[in-house]
């Protein structure tokens, strides 16, 4: 079961994914599992492959949304309706750790490939199943994508400003969240597997994850009955936790407690708040937001963003710019945390992308990271894996 | 290093995890270890505890905040920096699996708790660290919440309608993300540790994960050198994807691939876009969005939301409500999925909340977990383990 030869190493190096998935949720988790040292193979439609290979934005006809989900895996394309190409991807199952699939709930079992049979021929292979509502359920078969699973799970009635139109997510926490969920599930399985021999089957559903994500909402309903709603860049529970004018742009002050909203104050230059009977504690402040906002944004007006934020720097106060995307990749923190690799693509040359955030002692965390494969780009490759295998 | 008595039945069932993290990111993570059947110890501050014990919403004067992340843990008061208590903790540490901190990088190696000397003296435990910035750069110290880290992290910069206020992510995601990397980071490293006998430390900084799961801003800045900006209700690649208002409320549709936009049009009887021109294929339609969402609602305000989707769910085009909290839990879906979970508090009775999405073959699904532990009440309980497991 070891790969061919060594990849990128690491807890997961030496173990083989069979990756089924497209677009963004699948591709998410076993991109976290190739970081992780796994050796991924994308199982891809012939001529298509994955539909992510299709959207933008590209450099050259080839999509970089596509190469930043795929980075480190290996490409085979294989028609799962043709017999010989189903007898190859069943010879490449026998030699598999985990598959991963996103087909809409019975697409998978139509092909043969249903749990109780997956784990009686195979009954060391851990299948997971990321899907938009689930393997069960009346919803199940029902297609979903991230702006529906924002927009039913609730995320979008918390996010925006009252009375705006709704809201999405600027980021698909749909399909990421669920991505991270069944890497989670994976990684348990993988463990369960090791200590005990048996192999288990992973069911996510998209929606499901939402729901997981919204605790604050549902802890303020349960409690109070009210239903909450958006509440444009503020925090519902803590008092000052949001974005404030400055006299050029805005920026977050997250003064949580009694002695940083004072020691904000102080910072600031704004005394008379500290002995304001409105902002004496956290529930005064919640409940006196708005006045509050103002008086602070009276003196924050004054000074510009950064003035204001090597001073609350300097006081030990949370707070921050609020970047743009080239920000955030210039961000000295950023580059010093390797959250920004390289991949060599052998067409276009070195495409840059976000870095794996989980470091681990044991392993190296490289600063470059093999591109995303070719469709079928492996083939032949992974077939005389196969061949030497079962001889 | 068996827990003392069956728990929660999972694939950490038998591993004991020292659980020292507080608020929301740590308690995240270690709910899910919970979940899967981790015996989670929460080691926490005399008198007063966790913070989230004092962060609202309460019930009777209970926090439902801090309920709804400890469900399944037990609790123990150490002050480490006493004597005597970090005497206990050191016994703890012994017969632990995990140690799972968020504390300011520094302060657990202030009490003596550095990765070198931990991991000298217990070689077979895995420790996790969550914090704002992570343990290196040079902003490692610096304090951080959830504001801050989506500020500085870019999910701001692409939520929101343009033109308006900055928009905070209606959830947490800073710190949840946060939360979930770090999961996948300690079931791996148990992963590692059980096939290798090695312990890893983990180190998870809320910001890299922020930018972690801002991929397509980054891939699309990288490819166009456009820094992209926040897009209201609509995925910035794919059209039509977004909320569209009807007669009564908005909805969402996401007919992202010309079969399914066609079939859309068909249902709701706009005919007339299939043959336009601007329309033709997702890159005319994505350069032509505005048009096209006025044209689309020219026809959807006509009727109401539940007609509409009615309507779209029989042909089959991915479409929903946008849920507020109150709809998320009576979703039929959401229910037979077991989303909604119940603990029964000893002193307030039955609290509802969000269940586990991750879905085992190997491990039933309960629909009621343990309540939250009271603050150190479980201290004789764990204290006579200790001894047991000494003598």
């Amino acid at each position: 079961m070891n790969a061919p030869s060594p990849r990128v190493s690491g807890p997961f190096s030496g173990l083989k994914v069979i990756d089924l998935t497209r677009v963004l949720a699948g591709p998410y988790c076993t991109m976290l599992l190739a970081d992780f040292g796994a050796d991924v193979i994308k199982v891809e439609m012939p001529k298509r492959g994955d539909d992510a290979r299709h959207i933008g934005p590209f450099i050259e006809e080839k999509s970089t949304y596509f190469m930043s989900l795929n980075r480190g895996k290996r490409s085979i394309a294989l028609n799962l309706k043709d017999e010989a190409d189903r007898a190859t991807f069943d010879t490449l199952l026998e030699t598999a750790d985990v598959v991963v699939e996103n087909y809409r709930p019975g697409a998978f079992e139509k092909l043969g490939y249903d749990w109780d049979t997956l784990h009686k021929r195979f009954p060391s292979l851990i299948l997971a199943s990321a899907s938009g509502f689930g393997q069960t359920g009346p919803y199940s078969k029902k297609p979903a994508y991230d702006m529906v699973v924002q927009a039913m799970g609730g995320i979008m009635s918390l996010t925006g400003h009252e009375g705006n139109p709704p809201t999405r997510v600027g980021s698909s926490i749909g399909d990421i969240g669920a991505g991270l969920f069944t890497a989670i599930g994976v990684a348990s399985a993988l463990y369960h597997r090791e200590k005990t021999g048996e192999a288990t089957r992973i069911d996510v559903s998209m929606l499901d994850c939402q729901v997981a994500i919204l605790e604050n909402g549902i802890a303020r309903y349960l409690a109070t009955g009210q239903i909450p709603g958006p509440l444009g860049s503020r925090h519902p529970s803590i008092a000052p936790f949001q974005a404030f004018a400055t006299a050029d742009q805005h920026i977050v002050i997250a003064a949580g407690n009694d002695i940083l909203f004072a020691r904000m104050a102080k910072a600031i230059g704004a005394l008379d708040l500290i002995d304001d009977d409105r902002f004496a504690d956290n529930e005064l402040r919640r409940h006196n937001v708005e006045v509050l906002s103002e008086a602070m944004e009276t003196t924050l007006k004054t000074q510009s963003a950064a003035h204001w934020l090597k001073i609350l720097d300097e006081a030990g106060i949370p707070s921050g710019p609020i970047n743009n995307v080239e920000q955030v990749l210039q961000d000295p923190q950023v580059i010093a945390r390797n959250m920004v690799i390289e991949t060599n693509d052998p067409e276009i040359g070195t495409v840059k992308m976000p870095g794996n955030p989980i470091k681990l002692s044991a392993f190296t965390d490289p600063t470059e990271r093999p591109p995303a494969p070719a469709l079928d780009g492996d083939r032949d490759d992974i077939l005389a894996e196969i061949v030497r295998s079962n001889t």
